[in-house]
C-alpha cells in the first residue's frame, strides 16, 4: 500500500507498565480512534520514568512523525517528569503558567483542597505550548509542537485525546473488513500471497487463533477506497468460500 | 536505586496491534515473569510489518539491551516477514533449516496435513540460531544472539517464553509491595518524595485512579531486598494512617 497520511507514533512513559504491575490499556485506545480518523499509529514505545530515556524518545519519534501523543507521568508526585522532559527534548523553558495555574485554583477552591506545592507542579507548562483540557481532575495536557501530552489514567487520557484529535488534519480514514476461515493459516498462504501480489493497493493480513483446540485464521483487508475494498472482500470469498 | 541487573527489551511487531484491530497481551505477560525472573523490561516498542523498520528496531534493542524478545510475525503468510528480517539484522544467513523441517514433517505427517511450500517457510531458520520448542503448533522460535524470536498467539507466545526463561541468567528479582490510599495524589506527593530522597535504595511510585467518582491512589514500593521493603512499608503506613 502506497500510504500518504500523516502518520503518528505513541510513547507511554511509566515504571508500573514494564514492572507488569498495570497493563496499559491508552494504546489500543489510541490505535483504534487515529485509525478512525486517518493518523495512523505508526509505531509505539513504552519507557520508565527516567528523564534522559523520555528525552531521546522524544526527540526520535517526534522527529520522524507528523504527531506524537505521550501517556502518563504528569500528576503532582516526585516520579512524574514527563512535562519537564518534553520540555527539556525541545528546549523549551518550563514554568508555572498562569492560565494553568488558574484553572487548578478554580478546581481546588471549588472542593476547598488547598492547592499546594505538589499539586501546583501540574501548572508547570512550556512555554508556547497549548493547553489541553481535562474533564474530570482539571489538571491540563500540553501540545508542544507536533507533542501532545496527556495523563496516564486511562479515563482522562481518553478525554484528552478526544479534546485534540478534531484539531489535528487526519487523511482518508483506512477501512477495513476481515472474514474469519476456519483454515489453517498454511493453507491458505500460498493463495493469499499471490492475491496480495495482485492487489498491491490493499494490505493483506493474516492473524491465526486458537479456540477450543482448533486452529483458524481471522484475514484482514486494509485500504482507503471503499470499492477496492469490496472488490478484495469479492476475491477472498471465491478464493476461500467453504464448500 | 541503582540496578545492576540484566536489562530485557520487548518488540511487538504487527499491524494489527497498531490499527487496533487486536489488543496486545504479550507485553503485560512478558513484563511480569521477566519482573519475576529478575531480568527487568526496559523498554517495550511495537512496530508494523515493515523490513526495514523491523531490522532498525532490531538492532537498536538488542544492542542496548541484554537481550530482546520479540513477538509476531514467524507464521507462514506473506505479512509473517520477522525471521528474515532479525537474520539480516545480524547479517546472518536464512535457510530451512534440517532440524526444524523435521519438527514440522512430523507434526503435519500426524495431522494427515501437507507441509507445503507457505508451511516450509516456517523452517527458515538463521545460521546459528537454536530453536525455541512450540509446544502447540510445532512451528519452533529461535533465539539469535541475545534476541529470542518468539510467536504473537498468546498461548504459543506464553509457552514460548516459559521454555526460554530458565536459560537466562536472572539478577535478584525485583521485589514490590503496594498500599491503597484513599487521598487525593497531590496530598501524599510532598511526604512521598521526601520518603523517596530519604531511602534512595527503593523506587516509590505514585499511581491514582478513580473508581465511582472518588479519587485514590495506590503507592507501590519496588526493592531487591526484602528487609529494605519492609522498612519502605512501615514508613509509607507511618506517613500515612489514616485516622
Amino acid at each position: 500500500m502506497n500510504d500518504s497520511a500523516p502518520k503518528a507514533a505513541m510513547l507511554v512513559i511509566g515504571d508500573e507498565i514494564l514492572s507488569g504491575r498495570t497493563r496499559d490499556s491508552n494504546m489500543h485506545h489510541l490505535a483504534r480512534v487515529l485509525t478512525d480518523h486517518g493518523v495512523p499509529l505508526a509505531e509505539a514505545r513504552v519507557v520508565g520514568d527516567d528523564r534522559d530515556t523520555i528525552i531521546a524518545a522524544v526527540r526520535d519519534l517526534a522527529g520522524r512523525h507528523d504527531h506524537l501523543f505521550t501517556s502518563g507521568g504528569i500528576g503532582p508526585t516526585h516520579d512524574d517528569i514527563t512535562a519537564e522532559a518534553v520540555a527539556a527534548a525541545f528546549d523549551t523553558p518550563i514554568t508555572v503558567r498562569d492560565d494553568a495555574r488558574a484553572i487548578l485554583a478554580a478546581h481546588y477552591a471549588e472542593r476547598g483542597t488547598e492547592l499546594n506545592d505538589a499539586r501546583l507542579r501540574m501548572a508547570r507548562i512550556p512555554d508556547g505550548a497549548t493547553l489541553i483540557d481535562n474533564p474530570i481532575s482539571a489538571a491540563p495536557g500540553f501540545s508542544l509542537h507536533n507533542c501532545h501530552v496527556m495523563a496516564g489514567v486511562p479515563a482522562i487520557f481518553e478525554a484528552m485525546v478526544a479534546s485534540v484529535l478534531p484539531g489535528i488534519t487526519g487523511g482518508a480514514p483506512l477501512l477495513s473488513r476481515s472474514v474469519t476461515l476456519a483454515q489453517g493459516e498454511g493453507d491458505i498462504a500460498e493463495a493469499l500471497g499471490a492475491l496480495a501480489d495482485e492487489m498491491p493497493d490493499v494490505g493483506f493480513g493474516s492473524y491465526p487463533y486458537l479456540r477450543d483446540g482448533r486452529h483458524g485464521v481471522n484475514v484482514v483487508a486494509r485500504c482507503h477506497d471503499p470499492a477496492r475494498l469490496d472488490a478484495a472482500m469479492a476475491r477472498l470469498a471465491a478464493l476461500f468460500a467453504t464448500p
